[in-house]
């Protein structure tokens, strides 16, 4: 059994969960007065954003990602360590991880996020697999160029029809995103790879619940990026309740209707549900869960009577100004993150500071080659210019010079040659193989 | 049952393996008068010799792949398949393939390489894993870096110094590269990294079995090889025969003396064995398989009476002038391919061509940061330069511009930041989790 200390008579900050939220905090508590542990199941922080390049074979895994420890290699009162959490108590202040070890904390920060939800249907993940870990888009990748390879080799017409239709669930921003790249890949780079098939034949269905997609963006963006889509080839079917997910094949009710769409590649880009440590919390400080399992927050973003526990990010649901729970992107965890830091140390001096304020500062989405919607204040843009900002705001929030350098790099060389080079077939688990039956 | 035919009259080439050898094969035969169809169990040509750069976490593994593909894209007489011979029959000219298919050729040119093998201790496997392909290579990485997090938790300090301690097995290019590469990391990159342990005290051990590291170069090389190993902190020990490899130890003779090495990491870099296709061509052709596995080929790297199979690369047993056989790196495949290209253009005119003959343009290792052995002809190099031959080299056979700019770039960014962006541990497998108990 390893216990982990302080090492020295300082206020002890443990951080649970690297992505936005407790990098932030962790960021935001450099050269302070206090002692940082930041506890991970992961060694790297994954910027999610651009998940779906990594599984459309636009850009590497570690493109994507920074290891914990380089980001905290020189913050000398930090320190990472690669676990999981599996309960707490609160009273004593004391975490428990999985490989048997206890740490004490003086203050604790929660941001382990969510995980997708398929809506109480777990038996739909394995024929639509979703999409939030490098894991998953390595799978997801597989499962879409194993599709045009088993087609390449097909005879019979229905089934390379079949293989070559994509039905994207979700149409939030990685549903459009995912959506856009595959018509991209489909119509282009792919087209003069194959001799027997033409990969541009490729039907794309883009299914989402509710009556436009991009829901959380203003209307005019939802209808500039329906437009966008469709000028790809995408087909764009709102309002579109998806009822059931088989073998290559996704039921749905749209006005009444019943209707089926037989496609070798389901991809999930719909529900998310907080990480078990939701659940956990709530068992031991006896905190409110919202529906997703999503920690109700005091305004301080403290969890119930224990002012020394935060929870940020997609974890917490925390209610903006008019009253609607803020977003599950980066842009809250981040400012939770910030918050939480803050709190701690002016809690050190006996300070007190407002409740948490959500400052919006815009949200986009890229949707294919030259186009994307941004939302900035007032300000709605589309098309080219907006694609530019896309490009440069998410370049400026990726962690590590190297991984901007490089990703520019990749990016350029992507769009000028048109090309997709870590469109490799490796790590095949079970469940990639596609299910189309010869 | 699905039939991979010509669709044009022409001669019909098939090529399985695209690694090296069937790599410059099918290139020799752009823009001719045949057809050709390259058959690969996975959908990319890997440039091996910089595996052991993805196995420490310091390129992706799309960086050293390229999709076939994409390579034969605008080569319009060639098609590429996603599939594994299983079988020949070369009266009637056909090639059966896992996936239920069967081709028929005019010319077949078989290409499959090697793997690595433990001299029929196949249980050593799990303690030492190998460095074949991008699966091996991420294993290695994830065990690795799995050892620093998990010595950075423990408490004992003798499992600190066991989970710290490498021991690489075999010095050719991959074993003396993977140690230099360990000790770079551990030394420099990695030092401001963990808190709790000091990773400069890892202990790195090279074993070899014969009496220099090395052995396909020149002495000179070997011993200034060594040096330069040396310097870096690394032990060599040559005459050492490996008799036993179990959980986290090692045990070896030298001088007639057992000894032992309790290690977290055991790697293997040893020994390699053909691919099986050569024996199922065996079974059908009746040629001669050396010890290895290798096709013992005809001076025109035919194989028995059949002059339209061609077995090149490391499948290959191939002699030089001096009665030494070819060693199993690139430059005998990538010649070996062009070679059989050229035999097959020349018998469809019913020309004659002299029989192969390898011309060696120089072997090379990379001895970790700013040091390489080189020999070019008579000219026997090491240090500074040779490290700079050593990467214009691979970063001009490396295939496609993309790669060549991205690694160049990745190079640069790691040279001067000392950084190891590529560490991520992903896709764990079974067995990739270190072997020491808590």
């Amino acid at each position: 059994m390893a216990w982990i200390n302080k090492a020295e008579n300082k206020h002890h900050v443990v951080i649970i969960g690297g992505g936005f939220g407790g990098l932030y905090a962790g960021k935001a508590l450099r050269d302070k007065r206090v002692q940082v542990t930041i506890i991970d199941k992961r060694n790297f922080h994954l910027f999610q954003p651009l998940l779906y390049q990594v599984a459309t074979g636009g850009l590497s895994p570690a493109n994507i990602a920074a290891p914990l420890r380089g980001i905290f290699s020189r913050q000398l009162n930090t320190r990472v360590i690669l676990d999981e959490a599996t309960g707490f108590d609160p009273d004593s202040k004391r975490v428990f991880l999985k490989d048997e070890g206890i740490v004490n904390y003086d203050s604790l920060i929660i941001a382990t996020g969510t995980t997708h939800s398929y809506f109480g249907h777990d038996e739909w993940e394995k024929h639509a697999p979703g999409l939030k870990t490098i894991e998953d888009a390595t799978q997801m990748k597989n499962r879409i160029m194993l599709a045009f390879e088993q087609a390449e080799k097909e005879d019979d017409p229905e089934k390379i029809k079949e293989l070559l239709t994509f039905v994207v669930i979700g149409a939030g921003p990685t549903g459009v995103e995912l959506s856009g790249t595959l018509a991209e890949i489909t119509r282009d780079t792919f087209r003069r790879d194959f001799r027997h098939i033409d990969t541009s034949e490729s039907k794309i269905f883009l299914l989402e619940g509710l009556n436009r997609i991009l829901p959380p963006m203003h209307e005019a963006s939802s209808t500039s990026g329906k437009k966008l889509l469709e000028k790809l080839g995408v087909s764009v079917i709102t309002n579109s309740m998806v009822t059931d997910i088989r073998k290559n094949l996704v039921t749905y009710r749209v006005d009444n209707r019943e209707e089926k769409i037989k496609a070798g590649n389901i991809l999930w880009a719909a529900g998310v549900i907080a990480s078990p440590v939701g659940k956990m919390l709530h068992d031991v400080t006896g905190c409110e869960l919202d529906k997703g399992g999503r920690v109700i927050v005091n305004p301080d973003l403290t969890v119930g009577k224990y002012r020394d526990i935060f929870v940020i990010g997609d974890l917490a649901h925390v209610k903006d100004e008019k009253g609607e729970m803020l977003p599950g992107v980066a842009q809250p965890a981040m400012q939770g993150g910030r918050y939480a830091a803050k709190a701690i140390l002016a809690g050190l001096t006996g300070e007190k500071i407002p409740p948490f304020k959500y400052k919006d500062i815009g949200t986009m989405a890229t949707i294919g080659r030259n186009a994307a919607v941004c939302e900035i204040g007032i300000f709605k843009l589309s098309g080219l210019i907006a694609w530019f900002m896309w490009l440069f705001v998410h370049l400026m929030y990726i962690l590590g010079y190297g991984n901007k350098l490089i990703i520019f790099v990749q990016w350029a060389w992507n769009y000028f040659t048109w090309a997709r080079q870590a469109r490799l077939i490796t790590n095949i688990r079970d469940n990639d193989v596609n299910e189309v039956e010869s």
